[in-house]
This record gives structure tokens, sequence and C-alpha cells, in this order.
């Protein structure tokens, strides 16, 4: 059983960005850009809707203040303005959800934000704390092994612990740097074949050529390619192939338990 | 009966802007700006544990997304633009005072957004639905004699009717334009008495020198002059002369009533 | 004799927006966004650089500050703001081509400071005194019979009438409002016929089915659907047809002398 | 012989900073912020213009695009990003000094910018790049001892070395971190000693007591205090006591050829 997710509302204002519409019936959850690194209050509430329609999950998704760099640049920022920071997205995106009538379910990190508190213990239980103090209901999207997981475990919350199908994997179970060229998949087959073996089989193939070990509750799609809604398709068809069932992060983390 | 209200929270970054913990203890209600006119989420994080400490209610003080020109440019926005931009700032300081373990208290639009409601009634309405959408228990506070206080009232919230000590009015009850000279009091007499005029004699007089009548429940302090807390001071012990009593929204509405 | 002229570098960050490499063979000149409405420092000189290879005619596009409006939102700024502004743009588009060995050829305000310029004398003249100020030498394009354009010449700059071939006209010759359904073109049959009535018998037809007339020194094509290579490349073609030649607009305003 | 310079233009919108008329009487050149991490086109076009009024060299201050951290917090830029975002900055000042009909003398990167680019070899090879691209005839403003400077003069810039009067220093010579107590001296007879001894003597005392060698071309004084003018005074006096003339860059560079 995972769950897969999927970045979404990361355009901002002119500026579309993903096949948002066609990948959400292929997936169960969303993590929604809260106007920092992307998005804008016009895209927020139109993605709350949508994700509404499709029955999804919906999750804040906050990064950097660096809408130039998409989040993806490195920022050193004390864990007070992590802390901060997190907690103004959370809100932000919370006000869409109950104007709509929707739920917020998770929080999941984005970019180098992501990357930063999967190894900074410190950035870890800021995010970590933002949570709690806003909604210790909330579940806490992170890579599967990370400082962000295991700091969220320690703060009481449901964590969940997410794995890319079409990102290049170190032998540490981190994620190769974007900067390096072959990061990520682009061929359906590979893309197909990773999401396979960290559902069914639990493993990994890192860039080194050696088989890691992953317990993942969650596959994350990228939805910004031409080809993300066929993509997102086939890989939910051979999950269901491998019978491996597809539901949202509250069920997967209830059957763990 | 009548609450004190000042706006805060209005520097951004490296720069502070007023003299909000000299105000506060002056005051009974504060109105905190949410990182879109000015505010960033260190700010807001800070104003809102400085207006705990202080016992004054909370208020979300959204603007429009006009750093530059601290929200006081009038901008063109849709009413969707107008309930989006809102929903938005109130979740964001909403997500401060939770984890504050404040409660949020009412919503005040800044500058231009609330001038722009004043009188265009579809402003006024997204403004209203923004707040029904996310608590309809928020008060909403404008202008006295406004289209937004009538929209809100039309939509069902408890709406607060703000006068201003330091501001010349126009003899329709409108706020004289600040590119007027002479639009904003400065001495200390002057903004004492109109105080006084208003809590007392629920009149104000006009800059063509006709006395208008005005129902307020509420008065605006500023707080970004080096003076702003000696005459915060010098009104509330007018005041209290003239046997005003000075007590925060929720007892000024429900005495009204 | 015509320029055919296109807005590129409209992207921001993350987000690309335009077929800017596909239209580039097809015109003449390009107006680059300058950072403000859209456009940053890595894409600035990105285009800097393709308008280069094409040996296309370089322009800045100042706009207004207002990134999640794309500058199309009216903003309420003084003369002074306006100046700065359009100042502060221009100097940045500069620097880049003065690195990469380019000359800037001319200025054409975007989106709703272009449309504020045809009507408004103050802000027409404002922009006018920015260019005059920086450079005398540059030439102003701006809607044919606007305010802008006998703006620029009041103040003794070389000014180009524009034309689109793509926007529906009011029969005073002002742009119809995209906020009006049916106020861009996107049958390329239609682009085609307008863009050859301005160019051959300079008039265009008026959404009220009138016939007015309009003196163009340069068509403005729209670069960012995905249809824009192969429209720019018919229009090119029927005016090739038509026998209009297509020149950059030193070339047209020399012969227009 | 030495320059006193001081960064300016330093607030943004409503935000003033500093006291900038009140310092430019003390001082010979001056760094001007370029819209990124403070200033704005307003601003801009007031600085240039004090500065002209009081006869001082003009120079840009380009920062990281980073408003809210007032570019002081790291931010990893790869060295294109850095080259196009100073090449900017540069353009968009240089257009200001151009409308005003005044010079534009020099380039002194701000904050964690010039603090990266003082270490980092890629970094300081990029602004280089972007000076000379520009205008090579501008002098760039470095750290004493910097990669900065060493850069600059290999790209064949005149470079004038910086040194701190109110900054504690490492015995390596690099600053102390701000995040450290005590690093911003504030105690005006210290800031005096330390002008004095890095003026005349050519030395500065580490914060671990050792003295270390400096040669410096200007030193920095921060304009953002109350007592800025007042300090900037005493230095002035001090200097001129000890016989060390005060001049603007381009002549202590010329004397020390």
């Amino acid at each position: 059983m995972i769950d897969l997710n999927c970045d979404m509302g990361e355009g901002f204002g002119h500026w579309a960005a993903g096949m948002d519409a066609a990948v959400m019936p292929h997936i169960t959850s969303t993590n929604i850009a809260c106007g920092s690194h992307a998005g804008d209050p016009q895209l927020m509430q139109a993605t709350v809707a949508l994700a509404q329609q499709h029955g999804i999950a919906i999750g804040a998704h906050p990064g950097y203040p660096d809408l130039q760099g998409f989040g993806r640049r490195p920022m050193s920022l004390t864990p007070d303005e992590v802390y901060n920071l997190v907690l103004f997205q959370i809100g932000a995106l919370h006000a869409f959800t109950v104007a709509a009538g929707a739920a917020l379910v998770h929080v999941k990190p984005h970019g180098a934000l992501y990357n930063y508190a999967a190894n900074d213990w410190l950035a870890a239980d800021a995010i970590s704390r933002a949570i709690v103090d806003f909604n210790p209901a909330l579940i806490l999207v992170g890579l599967a092994g990370s400082a962000l997981v295991e700091s969220g475990s320690d703060h009481g919350l449901a964590v969940a612990r997410e794995a890319f199908a079409d990102r290049a994997y170190e032998r540490d179970g981190s994620l190769q740097s974007r900067r390096i060229a072959g990061a990520v998949h682009t061929e359906p087959e590979r893309v197909m074949a990773q999401a396979l073996m960290i559902a069914r089989d639990r493993q990994v193939k890192a860039s080194d050529g050696s088989t890691i070990d992953i317990d993942a509750d969650t596959i994350c799609l990228h939805g910004d390619s031409d080809r993300a809604a066929s993509l997102a398709q086939a890989i939910r068809s051979g999950l269901h192939e491998a019978e491996v069932a597809i539901r949202p992060l509250q069920e997967v983390l209830a059957q763990r338990r």
C-alpha cells in the first residue's frame, strides 16, 4: 500500500506550471505551493478547488522566500526564520482549505528547504515545531531516512516517508543534486521501474549501482513535464498490476501502525 | 465606551516601523500587517507576542501586494483577487496567533484597500466574504459609514465602525487623501480634541468647517511618529477625564447591542 | 515598409514564457522585459544574446512593479514614480546590451503602463523624460495616435507608432480591454488580415465595424501562444506577398522622414 | 591619504534607513543600494541627487536579491547568477547617474555577497567580469586582502582596498560574523581608534588581540545609527589631526601608483 503525491500550484501570476489538472486523477495527495517559492493567492484557491474536485488529500508545500530561484537555491536561515517561514505558509494555505470546506492533511517542505531539513537537525526541529504549534494532527512528509522525518516523530507527529520515482539516489539514501547531469530520470521505463522497486521491494538502486533499502509511505511524482500525466497513469497501472494498493497517506499510515 | 486601535508590525525585514512597544500599553486593539504591504514572518511572530504580553486584541491588517508603495497606491484588482488576497493574509496571521495560543479577533483592511472598500461595493463584498468563509466570528473593522461596514453587516459579521483622531475628514465623512497637505493632523491638541469629539460627542469637524455625525466603535491611532506613545497616552488620559471608557472591541460591540 | 516587433523575455526564474527562440527569426525588433512585470537578470542576459544571434533590434520593455499581475493591473503611480521606474528598467537592460556588445535601440512600455501613457499626459511626459534623460537617441515605441507618441515627439525623440495585428480596436483607436471577451484575436486568418490591413492600407477595423485610419511604423506580434511562430511566419509571408518590406525600426523611421 | 565611504540609500519604499543626509558632509564616497537588498527607483534617484549636492563620488552597491534578509543571508548562487545580478544592478544605478549628469565611479558589493566574494574565487571573478564588461574604468571596492580585490586586479580593474572602523577583525584579516556578539563596535572611542590605526599605522587589532597589517585605500563608516553623523565627524576630525588627508578614491588610487 502506498500513496502517490505530486507538487502542484507551482506557477505564479501570469505563469502556469505543471499539468496539474491532467495529473490530479492519478494521485492521492497533492502538495500545494504557498506563495513563497511559487504560488499566489489566486492559484492557491484554484488548486485547492481542483484537489477537492478530485477528492485528493491537500497538503501545504512551504519553501524558501526565493521566487526567482524557485526555492531551489540554498539559503542560510536561522531556525527561527525557518519556523516562522513555515508557519506563515501553512497558515496561508490553511485559510484556503477552510474557505473551501476542505481539510489540510499534511505538510511537505519544498526544494532546498526539504533538502536542508533532511540533514540539518535544527532546521528539521524548526519545521516540526511549526507544524506541532499550528496543528499536531497534520502529517509531516519528508525524505525517507532523513533528519526531518526523525525529528517529526520525536515531536509526536505522524510522519510519512517519501521516495522519488524519478530522482537518482546516492548510496547514503540522499537525493543526487539536480546540478548533476542525470539526477532526474526522464525515461518512462526507468521511472516506472524505480516506482515499482520502491513500492513492492522497498528498495532503490543508487547511482553507484548498489541497492539500498528504503521504507516509503508515499512516492513523489513530478507534474511539470509534458508527459507528467501519461507517466502518472503508467505508474498507477504498473503498481496496480503489481498489486500495490494506492491509497491516501492517512490510510497508508494507519495500516503501518 | 470606545476601543483604541493602532496598526502595528508595519516594518519589513531590516526595517523597523513605528513605536509598537511604546504604544501598546495605551491601546486595546492592534491590527498586524500580514506580509503584503508590510510585515514578514519574523515580525508577525514578534508583534503577536508583544500584543499578547499587553493583553491587547489581535487583528489581521491585510493590504495590497505592493511593498514598495506600502499598500497606499490604488491598484485595480478584481473582486476575486481581493477575496483571495485577504483570505491569504488572514490565514497567515491566524497561524501566528494559533502558535502563540492567542486569539484572532478582528480584520481591518489597510491603506488603499481600506479606502477602496469604503466606496466600492464589490470590493467590500469580497472582503466580507473572505472573512465569513474563514471565520464568521471575526469582527470586521471599517470606516464608519462606509460600504465596507454595511457589506459586513449584510453578511452577518459583527462590524466595528472606525474613526480617526489624526486624519482630516471631508464633508461626506470620507477621509481626506494623504496627498493633500494637512490631511494628517500632527499637533497633539488637535488630535486630542478630535478624539474627544468622536468618542464623547459622536461628531467630527470636516475640513470645510462643517460638523458631521459619526458613530464610531473604535478610534485609530497612528504608531509611526516619534510622539506616537505620548500622544496615545494623552488621548487615553483625555478620554478618561471625559469619562469615556476605553474597552476592547468585543465589549464595545456587546454594549452597543 | 514596416517593422515587426514582439515582447520577449517575459518569463521569470523557473517560469519560461513565450516561444522566443521560435519567433525570433520572423521579426525585426524585440522588446525585452526588465525585471519588473517579468524578466530577471538571467533571462535578460539570455534574451539579449538570442536577439543578437538573430540580428534583431533590442529595446527595453519597462512595466509596472507588479510581478503577480504581469504589469497588466492598473496602478496609481505619480509621474515621479513612473519616471524613476522607467529609468531604472532602461538602465538595467542597457547594462546587458553593453556587456553583450549590442546596441539598445528603443523603449516600449508594457501592459497597463503602456495603456495608461496612451491617454495620460503626465505619465506620457514622465516616460518621455526618462528616455531623453538617459539617451535621447533611443526610439520611443507607443500606440499609434496616443498621448505617449505625441509626448515623445514633443520631447524631440524619434517615435515609432505601433499597431496590433491580434488586438481588437475601439472606434477611437484605443485597444479594447483584455477583460472583454474577444479583445485578443486568435484565428490566424483574422490576425493575418488585420496585419495586412495595417501595413498596406494603413487602416484597421474597429470592434463596432467602422474603419479607422492608422499610421503605424511597427506591428506587434505576441509570442506567448503555441502558434506564435507559425503565425509570425504567416504574417511575414503575407506581407511579403503584398510587397510590404519588413525592416527594422531605424530604417522605417528613416524612410518616413 | 584615505577615502571615507558609507553605504547609503538602504531604505525601501515607506522605510527610510540611515542618516544619509547627515553623514554625507563627512565622507568622500557613497555606495548606493540598487533595488535588490534595499533601495528602490525613488530612493536611488534621491540618493544620487544628494550625493551630487555634496560632491561625493557615487558607486553602485549591488547585493543579493533578498529584501527580507537585507542581503545579509548567504545564498548559493552560480557564478552566472552572480554576474547577471551585479550587471543588472550596476546598470540600474548607472541610469540614475546619467539622468542626473553625474558620474558612476565605483562598485562595492553588499553584505553576504561582499563576504562571499572575499573568499570565493568564482564569485569574485563573476563580479570582476560584470564590471569589466560594463565599464572597465569603474573602480572595484573590496575587503583589503580578499579574493575579490585580487580578482579585480587580475582583470585589469583599479581596485580599492577597504577596511572597517567599526567591525571586529579575525586574525586572518576577515570580518567577524555579525552573528557574533561584539562583531560591530559601537563605542565612538573604539571606532575612532580603529579608524586612526587603519589610516595612519596601516594596522588593525584582531579580536584575539593580535595586530595585523592592513593596506587600505578607504574606510567604511556605517550610516544607520543615530550617532552616525557625529561619529563620522569625529573620525574626520581625528584623521585630520593625525594629518591623514581625506580624499576621494580616484585621488587615493592615483597617489598609490
